[in-house]
């Protein structure tokens, strides 16, 4: 494998992986009053069109990397609207 | 312009722009406790990577994207450490 995709695999993974922490802080403090609701509706929204456009184009990284990023940021949507 | 690639430049303006109401409401309220500083510093240093791997493919889409993701995510991070 070249470096080049490494690079790129580490940097899908990162921001990727980076809605984690987020998830685990808000469902363990059970707060999400500093969080913008309009922020996690419109990245969902856009990583929903990225699957879609994932989907046609039948590119496995894309598709893979926006449903685990859908899994993640969904999850702080849905505590945004539980704690507010 | 064929629809599946209106869809994927949408996709790319809605995860892009997400930043922006998320940077407004922090820099507007000054308290950024439910901000998780592990999400901003994995996500700043993953697209990063995305500008060094777009510059190395030479994809604009890419590099434009992620440089204006960059600025917006960046600023997150710079309000999470300064209010906390």
């Amino acid at each position: 494998m070249e470096w080049i995709t490494i690079i790129g695999l580490m940097a899908g993974s990162l921001t990727t992986i980076s809605f984690l922490p987020q998830a685990i802080k808000t469902w363990r403090s059970k707060s999400a009053k500093d969080i913008s609701l309009a922020m996690f509706l419109c990245f969902c929204l856009g990583v929903v069109l990225w699957i879609i456009y994932g989907l046609f184009i039948m590119d496995i990284p894309v598709l893979v990397t926006n449903i685990v990023t859908l899994i993640l940021a969904g999850t702080i949507l849905f505590f945004k609207l539980k704690y507010k």
